[in-house]
């Protein structure tokens, strides 16, 4: 599943750089394929707990796999958003050459590559890496933002296209955070404990809930 | 954590339309109350998956129990996020009066109410009318968008006000996408089966994964 949501992360955004639209059917042919998987990976963790009933560290490792099968499901489902974005923008003439855009897609990429395999072998400190990652992409969101806010004000015949790419980039934030989630859990499975919102300092350094404050940044454009 | 869940959408809301900043901080203050809870739940599901081994549709009603309790936190960061922007907005002059926006927010809260209404009378009747719920939010958020988009082409010195209303109505689509996702765990476990992609023709009327596809109506604009 790691891989397929790597393969549609990558195959979703140069959809819509090369404005290639076999790249976008490809991105929804894997949509399904990722489905059958979240639900194969969700019954044989159901299975697990009610035949073999674990304890303490499995418990917590078929716990946090629930949940990651979860955000990787949902990476999946970003990915297709990107790729319907892509098919309308590639029929339009281009806003801008796009760069920064690919730049969080191989973040994004590399980061949920990563998570994945913190997860396998339990590895705190590449999670650690991951979760301070995101504020990489946070701050790219921030620039593509303010970049695409110039040529709306300039040229409002831009407008529309501008929005929907503002929007590719808020959809590579979301596949981040999911990316920061499967992070943090796995530092609670190896740490036993959520280091989430325990107020554990030296953990909670750079680490919030990746979907609250991080939508700050870009209204402060507006003060 | 459903009743903290609603009162954070509601305030944050009303601090938006009524330009209070009190609510903003009032918002700001449940965040802790509801990670608190979130990390309460999390112990204690597993703990009664870990002492008492639970089996079938017990297990099942747990594991839903750890998902809905992310969905609830996930809700109520989207409630600061919104919190947030209101903050900034507020301290500038209105685009337009507010009228999609709070009819979003009403929507999006009952969605919340009958999710977890629906988990606790396991009602698979009121969690289908939650997931049906989920196309009005999204006819909302398309008429926010095409309405704001009037206005950014138009005055373009609207555009980072008008921007930050159009992601503020994404905000409370996502937390009617989560109220779906809570909807569809319900179903799941009454129904004992994952109706969420398995095909079955009648309970896929109307149910698509909250995330995807409907981030396609934008795009559809800029055609």
């Amino acid at each position: 599943m790691g891989g397929l949501a790597e393969t549609m992360i990558h195959k979703s955004v140069k959809a819509l750089v090369d404005r290639e639209d076999a790249l976008v059917e490809a991105v929804l042919a894997h949509e399904e394929e990722m489905d059958l998987l979240c639900i194969e990976i969700d019954d044989r963790c159901f299975t697990l707990l009610a035949l073999h009933q674990p304890m303490a560290s499995d418990l917590r490792f078929l716990v946090a796999g629930i949940k990651i099968n979860s955000d990787l499901e949902r990476i999946g489902d970003q990915a297709v958003s990107i790729a319907l974005r892509a098919r309308t923008l590639i029929t339009q003439p281009e806003v801008k050459p796009l760069i920064d855009i690919p730049r969080m897609a191989r973040l994004a990429q590399e980061m949920v590559r990563k998570s994945l395999d913190a997860f396998v072998r339990r590895k705190t400190d590449l999670a650690r890496s991951v979760i301070d990652a995101d504020d990489e992409v946070d701050t790219l969101r921030d620039q593509v933002f303010r970049e695409l806010l110039t040529y709306m004000m300039g040229d409002p015949a831009t407008i529309p296209r501008a929005l929907d790419l503002i929007l590719v980039s808020r959809h590579l934030e979301r596949i981040a955070d999911h990316a920061t989630n499967i992070a943090e859990d796995v530092i609670y499975i190896v740490r036993g404990e959520d280091v989430r919102e325990r107020g554990d300092k030296e953990l909670l350094k750079g680490l919030r809930r990746p979907s609250d404050r991080s939508g700050e940044a870009p209204s402060s454009l507006t003060t």
